[in-house]
């Protein structure tokens, strides 16, 4: 059967996000599984999100990083919590802080994949180390501090 | 007059970027122009722009974050020169790191103002501290690490 993904499961009223809501329908609706102990996502970026001609803006691969923490920290509570994806309550989370190191120009017209790594979760944070790849390339690092959201931001 | 942008000078063939590319009818078109010692970038995020309901989606706030720090990076490599915005070669700048602190949720609806000050100026290198605010709250505060694109890479 085939994995679905975190954000299949956040609640309708919250699935709007531009980077990861499954509802919006101008977004990038990433899509988070695991696979093992690492998390991944894929995204092919569209020709018009250009940098310089023939390479990935920055401010994409920033969202992408970002999204891909909080899908990183919802899927990594409900496994510390043992818990299924569609169990009451919903655990979603917001980001902190985000850090990216662009190593290499990304290059455009390429299937991205990020990869995650749980490096701390302790209470309502889970910190993750995020690398994307093109064409088997380490392109950019990234850190993203993911805080559980408040009951009271779930509306 | 009014003062131009820096990014109305960015020569066309560079002038693609998603964030803040004149030429990207899809992307944000931001401009950023010099107020006193510090940088200033004005924009009113789609209503699609969404995280949660209500709030601005952390990827455009890093993606604004990006592009601005870029941009202060280049208009601070004229001003260090002495030189005019349209004097060749053009300087332009690329993103080797981005932190972004999200402080409050950015609520969506009305218009962020970035104000960017310039930390650090060393050879190729501008290091500029970005506050996101939007109704006279600082919602996030950015640190980008801009180098100068190098000459082959400019078309």
């Amino acid at each position: 059967m085939k994995q679905k993904a975190i954000q299949d499961y956040y609640p309708d009223d919250v699935a709007h996000c531009y980077g990861c809501g499954k509802l919006n329908e101008h977004g990038h609706q990433i899509k988070t599984f695991w696979d093992g102990d690492e998390t991944v996502t894929k995204f092919i970026p569209r020709d018009y999100h250009t940098a310089i001609p023939g390479y990935v803006y920055g401010g994409l691969i920033a969202s992408l990083i970002d999204c891909h923490g909080t899908g990183t920290g919802a899927l990594a509570a409900y496994k510390a919590e043992g818990r299924e994806y569609d169990s009451q309550p919903p655990l979603r989370f917001v980001t902190a802080s985000l850090q990216v190191d662009y190593l290499k120009p990304t290059p455009l017209g390429v299937e991205l994949e990020l990869r995650g790594k749980v490096i701390e979760q302790k209470g309502r944070k889970v910190v993750s180390e995020i690398i994307v790849t093109a064409n088997s390339v380490v392109t950019a690092k990234g850190k993203v501090v993911a805080v559980r959201m408040p009951e009271n931001m779930v509306i």
